[in-house]
């Protein structure tokens, strides 16, 4: 059975080739059906895969001369997008030479590039950035939008659910998967027009494959008894840069506790095993490789500062969507809810519509 | 001198009467000088008083016999708001009998009685809730809104950016608070219609007595460089309880590591100072007391989990904005700016008024 091949963007990231390469090779050790397609500089690529024999093995390189950097505009992206790693690795996606495309390059470049090249699924309006976060619970919870959308009415958030759900199917093996809506308070009332406009259609709607459990507060988030908690990309990119950055802030007070005395700093040696499980939550490489969902093809980002570790994992990430098949299973699931068991809501006013 | 007295809602909050007395003895041990009205039942609050003969000394009871429910929507509040303690603890300030009034109750009953009662200050269109929270640096930050207002135009952040400022000069000393807009980039192109224009006016303006430095993103809020983070009601309600959940988060995960192990046990009793550190950082109590800044009077919001050294803190809180004359120095920066320096931003639409 051959799968289709993965697209990497060896040129994007603050770390440059060797790091992508190295976290391509360590992905494949997990993945070793996999090939893949390396875009970008030859001669920089052909240099970082001498120590992976594998991984070169089962990879072929797209030479490409341009870089998208991360002060490009995506405007000015979508205009220099065709010569450069970024561009003809999702290019790669389009043609069918690869199943899916990463990279740690700019963000919103690469949210525009995919979006004019692949575009959204039939059913869907707007693609959205989810990823998986750390919970006190067996599974990960997905998360979505993380920043693709600033704004969003409430039938993009109903989409988002549905595109979540088929997500936390694939990730954590429910075939019902929980799902809540970001709000800010648990209460019906609670919340903007987009927010409960959007639970009472979940609430109406049948055959959505999910459990949809209302509201749920930013607090509640990680406890691990929701599996996909559905935002605007405004308040999800606050959310999840709260708990990233409130997670560095513990990690810098403990260091500071630990390094103030001698007893602390043997108190620190003892007491490993518990660092290093905070360590191993918290870590962002750990969770590594957000997923634009709603486009004809999976596009992953992978953080721009990701060591190789972090780099594998959102390389397994896309391994992982490509096998589980995630983009047929939510346009079947869209065809099956058919839109007409969606109530169409009502226009909101001074939505800004993105045009990429 | 004398200084206006404390009116407290003795029956507000999920602990009752008695944590809500000792917390105002606690912070009266602090702060000397103030006097308290105490409103609610008698006969519970002068049990509670027995253990208390300083804050007794300094206190008067004002007998009420209802009391706002968790449950009560804001509408029905209002209706019941008059023989209620929390509505008799308001009202003593608008008549000028209290400086300050603090509650632990209801969180939207208490916004919509003191917005009815206390009415805005001149020049403010909308109160905004702001709180302190911690961070690596000398001083906390405050943030608002934290959530009296689901969705905001420019003009009402800009209006908070001025109260949030005020604020910072008490809490901090720091006569020109750095100011940042919450958004999802730090470039300027980001974020929503509301926030760019929020940050051009601000840009624009002179005379505010801050240092308005741009945009914050939600990871860098408790880095200790800015002093007021200003955002939307939604946005800053999810990013306060995202750092609370995480912070909840590594406290459940370092539990579960130190008690895997005899050695991680041994090792947590070791470094007790480290986790000191990180628990009175993170530790809600030691941060409660959020504020309704805007309205012609202080209502402080005490957490209604908050323990007595919590509710101390609220009251302290309380203190610390009497004895600095907050609503004045509002008023006059207010009066100072003139509003005419603030460019009027278009009508936003779709944006729902809050009627209290």
């Amino acid at each position: 059975m051959s799968l289709p091949r993965i697209a990497i963007d060896a040129m994007g990231g603050d770390e440059g080739v060797r790091v992508m390469i190295d976290g391509a090779a360590l992905a494949r050790r997990r993945h070793d059906r996999f090939k893949f397609l390396l875009v970008g500089d030859e001669t920089r690529i052909k240099a970082a895969l001498e120590t992976h024999p594998n991984l070169r093995a089962s990879s072929e390189i797209l030479h490409t001369e341009g870089v998208i950097s991360g002060e490009d505009k995506p405007s000015q992206a979508l205009r220099r997008a065709k010569g450069t790693s970024m561009g003809r690795a999702i290019e790669a996606v389009k043609l069918g030479h690869a199943g899916a495309a990463v990279s740690a390059g700019n963000t919103g470049a690469l949210m525009a590039i995919a979006k004019l090249s692949l575009r959204t699924m039939p059913g869907i309006d707007r693609p959205a950035l989810a990823a998986l976060l750390p919970t006190l619970g067996d599974n990960d919870v997905v998360m979505l939008d993380l920043g693709a959308n600033t704004e969003c009415d409430s039938r993009n958030l109903v989409q988002f659910a549905i595109m979540g759900a088929a997500y936390a199917r694939v990730a954590t093996g429910r075939e019902q998967p929980r799902v809540r809506l970001l709000n800010i308070g648990s209460e019906e009332i609670k919340g903007t027009d987009e927010v409960r406009d959007a639970a009472a259609i979940l609430r109406a709607a049948a055959d959505l494959s999910m459990s949809f459990d209302g509201f749920t507060e930013a607090d509640k988030i990680c406890r691990g008894d929701v599996d996909v908690v559905v935002t605007d990309g405004f308040s999800g990119n606050v959310a999840l840069k709260a708990v990233e950055g409130t997670a560095r802030f513990v990690a810098d007070l403990l260091k500071r506790g630990f390094s103030s005395s001698l007893r602390s700093k043997i108190g620190f040696l003892i007491s490993k095993p518990a660092t290093e499980l905070l360590k191993h939550h918290l870590d962002p490489n750990n969770h590594n490789g957000a997923v634009f969902l709603g486009l004809n093809g999976i596009v992953v980002k992978s953080h721009g500062s990701a060591n190789a570790a972090g780099v594998a994992n959102a390389v397994a990430v896309t391994a992982r969507l490509l096998e589980e098949n995630v983009t047929e299973r939510i346009i079947a699931d869209l065809a099956r809810v058919g839109g007409s068991n969606l109530r169409k809501p009502r226009k909101v006013p001074g939505v800004q519509e993105e045009r990429a």
